[in-house]
């Protein structure tokens, strides 16, 4: 902030301003109604409305007034604003004021700054082959979409943390404080640090109503409010009425006071004088819904209604006193004094918005791909698990990759672009190495007897998935870098933003002025089947099937087995774009497979056959394959391999590993996914195959439906049974233990059954001894767990060309 | 509340609870660390320690000292009172609790009230073959398993909500309020009528931390705590020390005050004396996480950090020195001063427990099936759209079913166990004709010009689905009744909770004690197949992807293509317990296919062939099968055999139309399912099946993988393609439509490709202009808008052994 706030509102400004938010308006029931006659230059006909009338039309005053606003103190202050719109429905305000300020015709030179290029704005609205109805990716000066409430106070969040110069606006209106994203999204205060972030300024913009109803906040007293806004650490300024002259002053005012409260906040903490948690200002603006809009239609009351919501005057075509309503109600904003008769903004209007990149739908802030610089990573090869032989080597995979994110955060500590999320998990999803690099955010009261606390630490906890999710996309979307660790069964918490963001990356991809960002990578660990201590609430390996619904040039899903393919495979997520990618790997220490390089040859494959843990004769064909996918399905297929072995010692196994999920499927439907000839290479045609998969079996069925050997396939994965058990235990409740893998190895190998009935009779009666183990012991059987894969040589053989 | 409150607390009554809260901390410690030697009787030995030490001590004696002084007033004022623990991970105190006041082994007899069930009870806490670690269906008492932290207090105001005389205290602690459901969830109380409902007095439990961090709100201080409690509309009571003594006078105080004010505002509103929202009271307790226990370890603080959380003396079986302090520590606690010899816990002490349906544990609120009543349901046939030809007809099924709603509600209005759920959508999902019966409950002040908002209605809207899923769980495992609809898309943000009440009721159904309760249901409309006008984040058909995932018992979906057969399928779910019902319909006006008797006897059957249809020739095997689920798949199949008829007379086609979604599957994985025959005789064996499916397409590879037809069948859903648009462009982007579907069986169909190129190429075409014509216009075609199903006759032949 160069200037110190002086600026003082005059009348004459505060009357251009009003003709400016008129401008917005005006522009915004256009985009909703007019397919031709943008300036109305002659009376509206039935021809020139739009056959279907689409659009939110109730917020979108209250969003052009917050704009136009902000417009004046940007000038004023020359200030480094960027606008997150929650109520995305208002899209057309987004549009309007993008367009406004000359930012949208540079991005699309098709929609000009004229007459034309209004026709064509106000056409391409919510039309087939035009843009959508809500803020989207293809709207200037947006990373929220909206369409779903809850999320633009933590996605503003995140695009303020490590951004010192950045000031946040942030409208949460139309209802989404009613949601509990958004409910908790305010506590995100306690973890930004004036003296090393940007500010967030919140505007609750309390219009009354949602689609139907009022809303919870909006019918409140002034004084809950500000209990409420106090308590959640901020100080509230009221801005409220419907007349727009004191409004605009009142607005002004507000927004004075606010700017020069975060000035004094970010000057004392900048300069050390300041170290408590500061309150921060917010504004409550209380304006009618639909402002400036119809009053009645058809006698019923519309401003200040929810009937305001969407279209509020819907039967132009065919109703002309509607069509009449509505041209009154577009010239009561007096176009002809604010567009020039070539359709151009006047030129007194045009100096009210700012310039260049303060634009806030030009703020390189909203492209983040364009302020994105690469990460800098270590080598992950300095971070190997030493494997001379598969299997005898114990390690944790997370506590391993934990070291290889600590030189992560050393590594751009200055650059202060990468910080690490999770909902009070870190320590015990074993990442603790990374403390010894940087601490957890904290901007509340410590204790001397804190651990790893600190005003500027980059790791975030706080127990709540849908804030470190919000936070880790907004960071993400203005340019930076996260990782986000979670337990696996919860982060079926964030399953819609997830969609949410895998939408926005979908589209963003098809627009070519939007640059890359930073891939979305999760780590989803203390999974289901180590999650016997905490029960079966605890368990579920689901989300990855959500996941694969995605579009493929989206999404990625690793199971890597050990320490050093996590380590390969989280290495190669960190160098990728616009993706989201998922890693599945367990914290618990457990047998190692793969040396390092055995382990990239591995992972670049993203499938492969370990001939060392098969029992192949290179020349037949195997009798059988066992597939494997997950470090738990890992370890049970390697020791039924071993049972099978030392018991049918001529038995014919073919061991084959699966990392990189999308393999399995067909190239046409993702770029990893194997040709069939590669496929057929690894799981033979005609072979049976015994798949050990981490998560619920049927992913495994949808995505090899159409592969030569399907009918072959047998997959065996969670089935929804758990409890509080022993790890064991849970596999075999599961029935993807190893002994019940052996069993269907007997039972599907042609032949088999009769010569092996002793053989497979010997397992059913570990099982039965297990079960009175455990029941007994409160811990797994000895065999059982403190079984070794027997000496050998390790190394994996890679698909042909997948990868 | 029989008595108004006079019951003063004594020096003597306080000691006594004092010693009641000492032997649920004794009995807590027991069930985290004992195999044996339960009443201390030797000195404590290694082999009396578990092998695995599972459990959460942190949170427990919090919980134990709420539980002791909820026994207190519930004696002293004959309360009828439930406890919903949200940290339910301190499972050892609920079950501790349940056991001292005697339900425990009324229910489970095997462990009784002596040294030997002490021992089992020990024993069995996170154990093999024992019980979970966590408060669960197992655990008397709960309702609310809280392994995923969040829907506590929402959790509580579903009890509460119809039941006047009841008190739902709800322990929010460990970080929960940290959760956006649960922050959100404070809101509820505006929709709490104090005149018709019971109370619920939420106690905010701050012990200062959750896993590894402190909380937030712990670490703020009164001030903001009481103005953000204040702020939800809360009257905030603070109950804060370590020393037990002052402790409990402070917190006897506190919970007299609480249930006086809350005695206060239901007499006065069910007088009539008040109707504006009253102010609640709650309580603040802030109490050391790990109370009582050790204060350090190996010279790290414990009580009082979070260090506690879990469990605080880790080596016990290994180091002789923690073997000490843990004998020391429960010895702290002087057993022999509350179990006799025998182990059955001292008579002054049993004294303190309510007695009989008192207790809390054996609340039969806590067990709802105990309470419920049958629903009273109208004859669905009633409200039958008259169907004379199929297609002729047109209708909004979703508004049809509103009617059939709206009588639910009015017979069941005198039993108050029946309420709507919804976010802001009723309306919007014509359901609007329950606004006929009944209104939107508000306590919040109203306006003159407000619509169908009332202090005692009905129909819950909130924008939060978080709040709608959470207060109907709460209510239906309170023995009542519900329905919940949903935009399709936006149900994913309650993915996580739907997961948690389908592991509930799985466990539930498998204790014999557990009284069924009644289904969820939902309705899923505003599908993605009608989010045109709204775009691409509002179109999501993944929910039922997850749903399939869950055990075959619980789950069921349903996809009827108009309104008669929705009128079926929501009638039938309303009469089904334990479950959770998924219908998918859409709410726009489209044509009707069945008759209700056909809609009866296709729903009843959930698969069939549709004869009227199709072209077949009854004397031989079809050429194609066209399948179809979802309301929009229907119609554009039939638009397609529309197309193929008047093109290809001679192609012999079979319409298959699936209601119930669980038919494909195998007989042997789900009930529904169809046996292989059954699924034959519909499919063929070796035909080409081209299956429209609402959903993305894999959910149908699938569930049909295994079928003998399978590799013959094609099908087309929703493949991630969406934006702003008209409703038939929606369809062509993901290839969905008639023409697709039309050229894909003219490409399947063995020699038809050849025969009929140029009818294909007029599809293609047709598609062309299509696409220009919605370009130009913003509208679908006339030839694809106002197509209507040649005049026919109606009726579907079932499957043959479906249902």
């Amino acid at each position: 902030m160069k200037a110190t706030i002086e600026q003082r509102t005059t009348a004459s400004n505060l009357d251009l301003l009003d003709r400016y938010w008129r401008a917005a308006n005006y522009l915004s029931v256009g985009q909703i109604y007019l397919l031709d006659n943008p300036l109305l230059g002659e009376p509206l006909r039935k021809e020139h409305i739009k056959p279907r009338l689409l659009g939110h039309w109730g917020t979108t005053p209250g969003l052009n007034f917050v704009y136009a606003h902000l417009n004046r103190v940007i000038r004023a202050l020359d200030l480094n604003v960027i606008y997150i719109c929650g109520p995305g429905h208002g899209g057309p305000g987004m549009v309007a004021n993008t367009y406004l300020e000359g930012t949208y015709s540079e991005i699309y030179p098709d929609i000009g700054r004229d007459a034309d290029g209004l026709r064509k704005l106000f056409r391409q609205f919510s039309f087939p082959g035009g843009i959508p109805s809500h803020a989207a990716p293809e709207t200037p000066g947006s990373i929220h979409e909206g369409g779903e409430l809850g999320y633009s106070l933590v996605h503003a969040y995140g695009a303020a943390f490590d951004n010192p110069d950045l000031i946040v606006a942030c409208v949460v209106g139309d209802g989404e404080a009613e949601t509990g994203p958004l409910a908790a999204s305010w506590h995100s205060n306690k973890f930004l640090n004036p003296a090393r972030d940007g500010a967030v300024l919140p505007i609750l913009h309390l219009n009354g109503y949602k689609i139907a109803n009022p809303t919870v906040l909006g019918r409140m007293g002034d004084e809950e409010i500000r209990n409420l806004f106090r308590g959640y650490g901020h100080e509230p300024l009221f801005v409220e009425g419907d007349d727009p002259m004191p409004m605009h002053r009142a607005m002004a005012a507000a927004l004075d006071e606010a700017l020069a409260a975060i000035h004094k906040i970010q000057t004392e903490a900048r300069g050390g004088k300041r170290s408590e948690r500061p309150r921060w200002p917010m504004i409550v603006l209380r304006s009618p819904k639909g402002w400036t809009g119809p009053k009645e239609v058809d006698g019923l009351k519309v401003e200040g209604f929810w009937r305001a919501h969407q279209v509020p005057i819907a039967q132009v075509r065919d109703n002309p006193a509607h069509l009449r309503l509505l041209e009154d109600w577009m010239r009561s904003y007096h176009p002809e004094d604010l567009f020039d008769k070539d359709g151009a903004l006047i030129p007194e209007l045009q100096a009210l918005a700012p310039t260049a990149n303060r634009r806030m739908g030009a703020n390189p802030h909203t492209n983040g791909g364009l302020l994105k610089r690469e990460l800098r990573l270590p080598d992950y090869r300095a971070f190997a698990v030493d494997v001379k032989n598969p299997g005898q080597t114990v390690a944790a995979a997370t506590h391993e990759l934990g070291k290889y994110l600590r030189d992560v955060l050393k590594l751009n500590a200055d650059a202060g672009n990468f910080r690490i999320m999770g909902p009070d998990e870190t320590a015990s999803n074993r990442l603790d190495a990374v403390f010894e690099a940087t601490d957890r955010v904290w901007m509340e009261p410590t204790e001397p007897y804190d651990v790893h606390l600190a005003q500027d630490g980059r790791v975030m906890e706080v127990l709540s998935e849908h804030l470190c999710q919000g936070w880790l996309e907004g960071y993400l979307l203005t340019g930076r870098h996260g990782f986000f660790s979670c337990y696996e069964a919860f982060v079926h918490i964030v399953d819609s933003m997830f969609n949410q963001h895998a939408k926005w990356l979908k589209v963003s991809r098809q627009l070519s002025w939007r640059r890359s960002i930073a891939s979305l990578n999760y780590l989803l660990t203390s999974h289901v089947w180590r999650q016997d201590h905490n029960g079966f609430s605890h368990q579920d390996p689901g989300f990855v099937d959500l996941v694969t619904n995605k579009k493929a040039d989206i999404v990625r899903v690793y199971f890597p087995p050990d320490a050093n393919t996590l380590l390969w495979v989280a290495d190669h997520c960190l160098r990728t774009y616009d993706r989201i990618n998922v890693i599945v790997a367990g914290k618990q220490p457990s047998a190692q497979w793969l040396s390092m390089q055995d382990a990239a040859t591995h992972c670049d494959a993203g499938i492969g056959i370990w001939t060392w843990a098969g029992t192949e004769d290179a020349t037949r064909e195997p009798d059988v394959v066992m597939a494997c996918a997950g470090d738990v399905p890992t370890l049970e297929t390697l020791a039924a391999v071993d049972l099978l072995h030392k018991a049918l010692p001529d038995l014919n196994i073919r061991v084959v590993n699966v990392v990189d999920l999308m393999t399995l499927q067909p190239r046409q439907q993702h770029p990893h996914g194997l040709s069939d000839r590669d496929f057929d290479s690894l799981f033979t045609r005609d072979r049976p195959v015994i798949f050990a998969y981490h998560g619920y079996p049927y992913l495994i069925h949808r995505l090899t439906y159409g592969r030569a050997n399907h009918d072959n396939m047998h997959v065996r994965g969670f089935v929804e049974e758990g409890t509080t058990t022993t790890p064991f235990d849970m596999v075999v409740l599961n029935g993807l233990d190893r002994y019940h893998l052996a069993i269907e190895v007997i039972e599907r190998v042609p032949g088999l059954a009769t010569r092996a009935a002793q053989i497979k009779q010997g397992y059913r009666n570990a099982l039965i001894a297990h079960a009175r183990y455990v029941r007994e012991h409160g811990e797994d059987m000895p065999e059982v767990r403190d079984w070794v894969w027997p000496n050998g040589t390790g190394g994996a053989t890679p698909a042909k060309s997948g990868g």
